[in-house]
């Protein structure tokens, strides 16, 4: 596929609605397909952007306010997008990130309070008009996450993670701002039911990612 | 002055326009004038933005981009408005602040080619209506400033700002911004000739600042 941009599919959703699990399987989807690919994430995903990831997420809850944490995400953004995200998909790969600009969105703009319509101003004024080819936004009963979610942590203790330690309606408004993204940016975001087995997500994901695949070379 | 809000002074200009030794002087005189005040700088001047300025000042020049620079700016400047800043204000202290916003504007915004305009988009994004009182701009001629401040190396070498590093455009680009800014915003803005002696300049900032003690227990 020389010559041919690589497509850049970003995976959101909240707590427990399986984002991992579902991207290794579309890599392992790709793999059979040929498709040469990477697989990032965020907060982090540059060696800038993880040392801003460590600083932002490790000490106490109310360490940074929420506009110093949303300026730092997107710091690092700028430079995972620059110095990883941008090279792979000129030299034609394919970059699945676990996370991208609409968290900011969501967890600073929405439940953070800062605003939608200030986070999406804040993007657009770090990145232009980058933007990912594909959204894939895994929704998920808040209740139903959060119960996987603590499952998992049962066998991965020592997570640093301390979005998760927030109440219920904090979820709840994450999920609700996730969908009206969907709603709002119907061409880039999917919003996939991620209630059923891993196995219906990942059908659903693959019918989705398809066209992408057949749009290949062209 | 129990109940009356303090005074927030910045100070900006570029290299060896002679900030340091000002706002040391000006601090003598304010406490001649029993004014009670604090000193900090920027970036940093709260623990998370001294954390943020570490990781940004250090290492290749090239190792983030403009934009990461100035998103990283603007969260540690954030947190030293809210941690630092604002609470002494409020206590009534005044506060003088060795570079602020406009440095922002003039560094990232101008000389790094990010756009004036942006940068003062980011800043209202992310301080809202917050503004300094008084801002002196201290400005020399940029051969004569690079010369004090080469000077002042020698004497103190081992210092990690490599700002100081770029060439005579990028420094004349700076000041004809800081003009524009000083122009643009004569309200809050008072440009400083920084070229005679240190009483000099200091006599003239005094007469500047005057008003604002008069204004004091109004």
């Amino acid at each position: 596929m020389t010559g041919t941009r690589g497509k850049f599919i970003t995976f959101e959703g909240g707590e427990g609605s399986g984002k991992s699990t579902q991207i290794k399987t579309l890599s392992l989807f790709l793999k059979g397909r040929g498709i040469d690919h990477i697989i990032t994430r965020e907060p982090g995903g540059s060696d800038g952007a993880e040392e801003l990831r460590t600083l932002m997420l490790t000490g106490d809850t109310d360490r940074w306010t929420a506009m110093s944490e949303a300026l730092m995400v997107t710091a690092g953004r700028v430079d995972h997008v620059e110095k990883l995200i941008k090279p792979a998909l000129e030299q034609g790969q394919w970059v699945i990130s676990d996370r991208f600009y609409d968290s900011t969105k969501v967890y600073q703009g929405v439940a953070g309070g800062l605003g939608l319509e200030n986070m999406v101003n804040l993007q657009k004024l770090a990145l232009g008009d980058f933007t990912p080819d594909l959204t894939l936004i895994l929704d998920i009963d808040v209740q139903k996450g959060l119960a996987r979610a603590i499952q998992r942590e049962g066998a991965n203790n020592g997570n640093e993670d301390r979005f998760e330690r927030k109440g219920l309606k904090y979820h709840q408004a994450l999920r609700e701002a996730y969908k009206a993204i969907a709603m709002s940016e119907s061409d880039r975001c999917k919003l996939v039911d991620a209630s059923g087995t891993i196995d219906q997500i990942a059908d659903a994901i693959q019918q989705v990612i398809e066209p992408l695949i057949a749009g290949v070379g062209d």
